[in-house]
């Protein structure tokens, strides 16, 4: 896989919410409301990275399922009754899930089919366009920030990185913090291996999960109450936008987990 | 425990890399460090937050440990020569470890005496001021955060809020991130519980761990291999700059973990 190197980065990282962004309906052409909402706002994408929320790119892909067209089975049911929540939703969970990693009291830490492992397989009901409809992680979304990326290409100039992002837990600390679903044009990992300390001594930490931290980054401009589902990023080190994705190199291998 | 709602953010968000620090020796004023550099790069601190890298705060505290003077024991000896690494080191790493929560190829995963679980119980050997010295985790890390603010505050200014962060890696995700280990005067967790997002919902998701979020994305612009080790970031939300603790806040209680 390649992987740039990081150089010393002397500039300044600024980050901005994207307003002006409409309620995202399935099949709205996102990348054509991203790139009108830039024009408003004056921000220029080429060269900066673009965090998108999940929840935009799946309801513009049209991920959604509305729960009254779900009819849970027997497992959902029971699950549902224990923790005082709609069988439905967890019907849609567990269609979502390779495998339940935890089980703890009121949330499935389960597996989903891409491999991330997150509350509720991804799937929300928060935010979505009614009460009765659940929202689904993009089917590759990798891929989506891929044609996202290509839709905001201009003439003659570089397209923006393009990060998908979503909210998940973590072991061993409270709190949720964004994270990166899937990229393009933009690293997943950043690899120091090779490089050396400022002390000339071989570094022991290696990779740094550079598409995590900017997801992490931009979810302190969103704010996930003020409804801004996107954020733009100036000022990354070049060296970092380049092809990347996060499916194969940020997802880590099950035979490679200590916690699965 | 006290929290801030957040309140739409309007604001752009900007982080850069304080330079000029020199190497950092036990004994250090590290504030006076810090303010000098801050003076020489026309940066004004108050209003913003100060993300400090674990390993300058460490050695200023002359939290070292000279492996020559370290006896191991028959346990470190046993482990070492199995994953190919010094004896000493692992000694130092045990010293540190209230509970080995997992053991993998060449890593121990740790539950420091704190109550965060991370590789080697956070003792370190790159970028030590020397070959033969292993540099801990701070005895108690919002302490640290709270004296560099403390000595940072002007008359007349607030203290600008203080992270001490570290590089964590995650299960289920390949690759580092930097997280905070300690912070003053800036929110740990932003709790969202009672706010509805913006479809007038109530939210599902509720907590925010904004302290590691303002980590991460220091980490973006300090750059491991430059020798930076402190950023500024500017335009944090001023609902955030409250008093706020890493060990309290953020730090998962064991029973309330189901990976451990």
């Amino acid at each position: 896989m390649e992987r740039a190197l990081v150089t010393a980065s002397a500039r300044e990282l600024r980050l901005r919410p994207l307003r002006g962004i409409p309620l995202v309906r399935p099949g709205d052409d996102l990348a054509g409301l991203l790139a009108a909402a830039a024009r408003e706002d004056g921000l220029v994408l080429s060269g900066g990275v673009l965090v998108v929320c999940q929840k935009v790119v799946s309801k513009a892909e049209g991920r959604l399922v509305t729960l009254s067209s779900v009819n849970p089975s027997e497992l959902a049911r029971r699950l549902a009754a224990e923790d005082g929540k709609d069988p439905r939703h967890l019907e849609v969970i567990l269609r979502e899930t390779a495998r339940v990693v935890r089980r703890g009291p009121g949330v499935l830490v389960c597996e989903t089919r891409h491999g991330f492992v997150c509350a509720n397989a991804g799937v929300d009901l928060s935010n979505a366009p009614g009460e009765d409809v659940a929202v689904l992680l993009p089917e590759d979304p990798d891929a989506s920030a891929r044609r996202l990326r290509a839709a905001l290409a201009l003439p003659a100039r570089p397209a923006p990185g393009v990060i998908v992002s979503d909210t998940f837990g973590r072991t061993w600390r409270r709190g949720v913090t964004d994270v990166a679903i899937g990229c393009a044009g933009v690293a997943g990992i950043v690899d120091l291996r090779g490089t050396e300390d400022a002390l000339g001594r071989e570094m022991q930490v290696t990779e740094v999960a550079v598409v995590d931290e900017l997801a992490a980054a931009a979810e302190l401009v969103m704010g996930k109450a003020s409804g801004v589902p996107v954020a733009v990023v100036r000022g990354v080190d070049p060296a970092w936008l380049r092809d990347g994705n996060v499916l194969d190199e940020v997802v880590r291998h099950p035979n490679d987990d200590l916690f699965r």
